[in-house]
């Protein structure tokens, strides 16, 4: 941790709006000298701050703010102001922070109580935190930072230019790739939830399964992924996971899948690569979703079914293309006008008779 | 942590009926010399202890038990018995155990274990546990005990009189006020889940905002709040939070709103102050709940939409008002007699034609 | 944690084919002699390797299957292969897993760096991991491994044979039987969610009641269990837990009940013996789910009823049976064409007046 992201660090970066332009390949308008010190908020922001609108639509708060220069997309006036024009503001602003904020560099070293094994690899300028735990014959690329209290179970492997925050677990044998994310009390290889009944009671199926992260992987603050019972769960390249979400044994999340918070999936489920899944989802058993499908929060999805891809938008419980389920929804709201209707049909037709 | 609330102190207190009911100002009837040693379930207390009935429902239950002594409210007859009358005995019941059975004193001092900071700067009876890292230019108010394993980042600060259980993280910069009650394995501060996509991939929107906790905030075990974007996530004073909770970056959660387990809010919401939120409840980015409004377990809000308040109670998924989610219950629980009326009108028009 | 369950040991157990057979008490069909040195999953698995097929079903991925050996069901014909019959396949393979790969043994020991109370007392064969903190008058049973970084506060007690991976956190006065397996992040004990409102303000209503976990109990990774006001929260023996699951204050889970991952239950609820709830599923207050109920996932019930139990399956929010549920589920579907009958029968009565 130390001076982790979101630290004011002590002195802040100055750089001129012709510098930030320039290493955006993009252009600006108005005072290229202005000097600015850090990234704001469009509402707060002063004159020695940037800031951003994402839309043209943004125009009159764009215009309140007071903030020294203003990323906006191409077509938005703003007369005498100092601008970034970008195609896409949001993501130039992203790149913008990490020139003014940049990262603290992360100070190598091994603190002198963290209880590493002897057997353990570990690369050149990783840093190890106060009380960490790390088994034997685990492997950790260069430059990984392990954060305090974190424990690797034996044979754990972590990739170069990782980033463990405190308090994380890798069951033994964990495998995750280079430029990893793993947020605080994440829990990796746990055993997953399989169990044999017999005679009235269960007893464990036991989970002798892997746990494969690939490169690139963000998780959130308490999300739990579990090893596979037999075979490997699996998370691909460029995931990113959202807090206190679960992920059952067996299941393969594909390249670039991004799932918000609380989401559950269970057992032998398959997310195609770039789906995108809401938040508090409930994907059973043995479920795939297709690639490029969109999942809407809080949808579920019976165990085995198949979702298509392909931009498709998904909600409710069963969850069924978003068209469908406004159409229910409609219907179900204009239930006591279709009684009503019936109720006068009825009194007509006894009247007729 | 040590022996932390529930632990059975080693010796009891003992106070007489007459002594408990001066506490609270209140009458008692009976046998006031009668010694209370614990308070207990109505079902189970037994000659020395004190329970209470909530209301006036509850007098078979009161007469039926075996306490020493009864709270109950003003109405409920109970002959012969020595009771305590409260208007809210609940409440009063609440104040006795405070007097029954004290949280034993925090022992003030700093564990050998404990690695803290040169600069980090410890109030008055500050009490750290084993095992806790405190970074550099942290704050700590007087009487804060900080249990073992906390860790809290650079430029920390926690308010005086404040309880951090076993194992809590507080990333960077994190700010909480007075008395807070942090149980086991809360996160405080993790990254809010923004990202970017370019070209097929998606790379993190650095959160550089911050997190800011107010007075007499009480959070539940492995509960998350994130960090903001930019600008702050805010959490007002007397907020009180269950376990599992996840809360998203830059959302605002009024004075003494209380949300129960694994109630997920995604970025941006504002929850007005005295709003009551049930269990596994979803809220959409942006989503504001108006001042007072109670919001059922499992309901779930769109994005960007606003619940009026004063009161008003929503259920269901999207979250309507009461009255017309049991109307929707109703009629669709009555759709098979819709279909056998539907039908049988079509025979009577066939029949006639 | 060191080499735990998932670790590939060093060395691998090989097997003959008659000797596995023998130890289940099972007939096998071919090769006897073939040697086995792992379990694998069947589309995997290697001339060395043993797979299992659950019913007649997979006949055809069996005999695709390149295994050294298949456990199958009677009636499964598979000519030529080397076969171990068994009624209950699965279940045989998990006893042929853990005679395959069994657990390493424990190390007993106590790790230097734990700090552990002078008064508790540990059992023979006890071990204890780097940085655990065990409290005052803790009594853990003969054979118990505790993790690192886990922590018990005082008067903790564990039985024996007990699993606790590393970071598990049990509050003061915690109670739990033989034979238990906690998984990393688990918090037993935190206070149950009990508030009282005066004059606007909330104030915690003390929670000095127990927690009580019997034998051979199992809790996923990241769950809660929170200890009661008054009196005790209570999990029966056998019972199987997922990650990320909440079960609030008073509750009583009967035996041998499993419960899916995020699932979460309300105060003072009862689950009698045998139900079996699914995941992501909410119970209100004081709710009692009948024996052997089934409750599938992503369900709710209200406060305060209760399901009938003996094998009924229960859908929906609010839960009802599941045939119920589905007759809504298809009225539902079929509204579009009720809604277009009528307005047909509103027509034809338009043209008979």
């Amino acid at each position: 941790m130390g001076t982790g992201p979101g630290a004011r660090p002590a002195g802040r970066f100055t750089l001129r709006v012709l510098e930030i332009a320039s290493q955006l390949n993009a252009a600006f308008e108005g005072d290229g000298e202005c000097e600015i010190t850090a990234a704001a908020p469009l509402e707060t922001a002063g004159p020695t701050e940037i800031a951003f609108a994402s839309t043209s639509k943004a125009q009159r708060e764009a215009l309140a703010s007071a903030a020294g220069c203003l990323v906006v997309p191409p077509g938005l006036d703003l007369e005498g102001r100092t601008l970034i024009r970008a195609r896409d503001p949001r993501a130039a602003f992203a790149t913008i922070i990490r020139l003014l904020h940049p990262a603290p560099p992360r100070v190598p070293g091994i603190h002198g109580t963290a209880a590493v094994a002897d057997s353990a690899q570990l690369g050149e300028g990783v840093s190890v935190g106060p009380y960490a735990v790390i088994g034997e014959r685990c492997v950790i690329g260069e430059g990984t930072s392990v954060g305090a209290h974190c424990v690797m179970g034996d044979e754990v492997r972590v990739g170069p230019g990782s980033i463990l925050h405190p308090r994380v677990t890798l069951y033994p044998c964990v495998t995750v790739g280079a430029r990893a994310v793993l947020h605080s009390g994440v829990v990796l290889g746990a055993d997953g939830f399989g169990f044999v009944m017999e005679q009235g009671r269960y007893t464990a199926f036991p989970q002798i399964g892997r746990l494969l992260v690939g490169d690139d992987v963000e998780i959130g603050a308490n999300t739990t992924i579990d090893r596979a019972a037999l075979g490997a769960t699996i998370v691909e390249d460029g995931v990113k996971l959202d807090n206190l979400i679960h992920i059952g044994h067996n299941c393969r999340i594909g390249a670039h899948v991004v799932i918000a918070a609380q989401t559950g999936i269970a057992g032998g489920s398959v997310i195609e690569h770039h789906a995108v899944i809401g938040g508090q989802v409930g994907l059973g058993d043995n479920v795939t979703i297709q690639s490029g499908a969109v999942l809407g929060s809080k949808c579920g999805v019976l165990p085995g079914k198949t979702l298509k891809g392909g931009g498709t938008v998904y909600w409710g419980v069963p969850a069924r293309p978003l068209k469908q389920y406004l159409e229910s929804l409609a219907l179900i709201a204009r239930l006591p006008e279709l009684r009503q209707a019936l109720k006068e049909l009825r009194e007509r037709l006894q009247g007729a008779s």
